[in-house]
């Protein structure tokens, strides 16, 4: 029997792998389970979106151009313009959902054998995307107790190798929330102009910025258009991951040119999704300040809450709909399997994602875990109900 | 500014994509192109997929499973069934595209460094997607005069050194048309299994057989289940390529579970093209009757009428709608600029993809162009007409 490659043996699993049939299980028994553990959030799709998919009347469903309609990234780039970010059709290729984005990035970026430099906690599928280029990813961490800002510069220059190829940011983070200042997407470009590398920034929560914060896009520096790579998706933004849409955006021609190859080897991204996707550039403000709106009452309810239950640490996020706090527990991913195994308040428990798989050091972020607040406000009060009973009588409380 | 990566330089640009210009600019001036050099049919999609699509009611566009909608397997593995192929449901990841299982399975089997050998001609973003995985291909040569059939297992076999991971094959073939013979893929699997390599069978175009003739998928031979990986796809099958939906089938369970990591990065296949695909399961038999009659006139106009050009030599494939002709020309790639730059009779002319793309050794090919037969049958006629008046004045005819 022929061997499997060592990529393959290197690739990470999910970080919830692991709890999936626990949460089977706990469901079989009878048990409601609160989902905190997803990335997927229960808001509608915008309803322009949909109807421009039931109102389709497309006879032969053909490829697309390999960069995604030009309609499309026309549409893009005005979005783009109201965003404060100054890009042309030809500065998008539209990808199969930001995560292809990542992957076509780091494979007209990098060499195997190069490293990536991430501050950790960071987004688990890095992990895959980076093994599938075969490069190393070298973390640099956050800590819970500064809300997980960056970490100083000195501290990240002094990772720099010449392996180095770029520096991966997610703002605003998953799993951390948090939302970089102006103050250090400047700092940070500012090392890569220094050292002649590439800065990554997953931006796919740009739109999920809390009490009155404007995000800083890397594409708002200046003088760093070779440097900067942006992966967008309109995933988050829409509520629509299940579209597979997202967008790598680049000033800098060659890399432009070369993942346009990757995705002329690909052919296109999907058609009936990039309907939906141009025809969501016309969502009215009116839904995302709704959207934004629920968000804030949502994070205040649970960060808020966690924060009242002896012993809990969450800092209060002002981004994207996560939030990772840290719990008086002897190991979250012992303590998150019990939630579902071994514990229920009148039926009912949670699953969160424990954090150890969102950091890259071994040992780090073992008594944190990620909370996605994509459930509604009730559900999310019952939630912290159960945490606070089950850290009660948790048997691996400290 | 940093540079871009070794891969991104050695991805390959597509064949056809010097003519592109030439193309437009002839649109520009007014002339008729006949599109014979693309793989994207003019066959209208099912109707019970697009109703599919008008009528989804999904409220929330989720992601869906990282191996496909359940449902959707299931249905799969009964449309092997009915095939012969004898998958369960578990045996399937639905990818985004034949494209994207073909990454997935280079990337689970092989390591980089490793030779991969296809039958050349073979369709050129086999080419890209190895590069992606750091793969060298090792072309094996079938001619043009034997209609493209498979080498001599023996030429195969030196070729195989400790490199070698496995064999690549497309049946039918894209750009041959050809279709192997059981036992040409009886004669492979024995081949693999006595070198304990993977055997890859790209067999998208499965439905396209004609003359009787019955495909024989690799998934059909005895004692290789740990060997053989099928690709798939509906893109042409129920002429959905904008659909972006396929699928990586085996047997093996590592490979399967070393693919499913790579889909678990990527998260999910796009929704709503599933959903189309899904539907697409119930399409009735008379729409292939009716496809593949239309195809096999066309063929027949096709190769028939190439034939009867004086010099043109093309052999009948039994399968796909390509064929590869050879011109009595100097240099094919300049007879198909010429044909959009300095030609044209009564003011139409005709862009075909040149072959030299579709082979991996340097030199081969020259004379040879793919058409595609995706034109209806008038348009087909015209284009002939074309090519008969221009090899009547092509300076570089031999
Ligand atoms: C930080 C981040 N980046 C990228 C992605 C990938 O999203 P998609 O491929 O759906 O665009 C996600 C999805 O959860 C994410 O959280
Ligand atoms: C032989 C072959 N394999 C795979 C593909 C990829 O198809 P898709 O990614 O649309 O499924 C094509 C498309 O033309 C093809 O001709």
């Amino acid at each position: 029997m022929p061997s499997i490659s060592e990529k393959a043996q290197l690739m990470p699993a999910s970080p919830i792998r692991k709890l999936v049939p626990y949460a089977e299980q706990a469901k079989k028994a009878g048990k409601t389970v609160f989902h905190l553990n997803i990335g997927q959030p229960d808001i509608e799709t915008p309803e322009v979106a949909r109807e421009a998919i039931q109102n389709t009347d497309i006879k032969v469903l053909e490829y697309s151009h390999s960069a995604g309609f030009e309609s499309y990234r026309e549409g893009l780039s005005e979005y783009y313009k109201n965003s404060g970010i100054d890009v042309n059709k030809d500065q998008i290729l539209v990808t199969t959902g930001g995560s292809e984005a990542l992957t076509f990035g780091f494979m007209s970026c990098c060499n195997p054998g190069d490293e990536v430099i991430i501050p950790e906690p960071f987004y688990a599928n890095y992990n895959g995307f980076a093994t599938a280029a075969g490069l190393n990813v070298v973390p640099v961490t956050s800590s819970i107790e500064e809300g997980f800002a960056l970490p100083a510069i000195s501290e990240i220059e002094k990772l720099i190798t010449d392996k180095t190829k770029c520096i991966v940011i997610c703002n605003p983070g998953n799993p951390t929330g948090y939302l970089y200042s102006k103050e250090e997407i400047q700092q940070l470009g500012e090392l890569v102009k220094k050292h002649d590398l590439f800065l990554f920034a997953d931006e796919v929560y740009r739109e999920f910025c809390y009490d009155g914060a404007q995000p800083f896009s890397v594409m708002q520096l200046e003088g760093l258009d070779d440097n900067v790579i942006l992966i967008d998706s309109v995933s988050k933004r829409y509520s629509m991951c299940g579209a597979r849409i997202g967008a790598l955006i680049t000033k800098n021609e060659e890399v432009m040119a070369s993942a346009l190859k990757f995705g002329q080897a690909r052919l296109s991204p999907p058609t009936y999704a990039q309907v939906a996707a141009e025809a969501a550039l016309k969502t009215p403000q009116s839904y995302f300040d709704d959207v934004i709106a629920e968000y804030v009452e949502r994070r205040n309810i649970m960060v808020d809450g966690l924060n009242k239950i002896p012993g809990v640490f969450c800092p209060k996020p002002k981004g994207a709909f996560y939030a990772v706090a840290k719990f008086p527990v002897d190991d979250a991913e012992k303590f998150c399997q019990w939630l579902l195994e071994d514990f229920d308040y009148n039926g009912k428990t949670v699953m969160m994602a424990p954090c150890a798989g969102f950091y890259s050091t071994p040992g780090l972020g073992k008594q944190e875990a990620r909370i996605a607040y994509v459930l509604n406000k009730e559900a999310l009060k019952e939630a912290l109900v159960c945490l606070e009973k089950a850290l009660e009588v948790y048997p691996g409380k400290i």
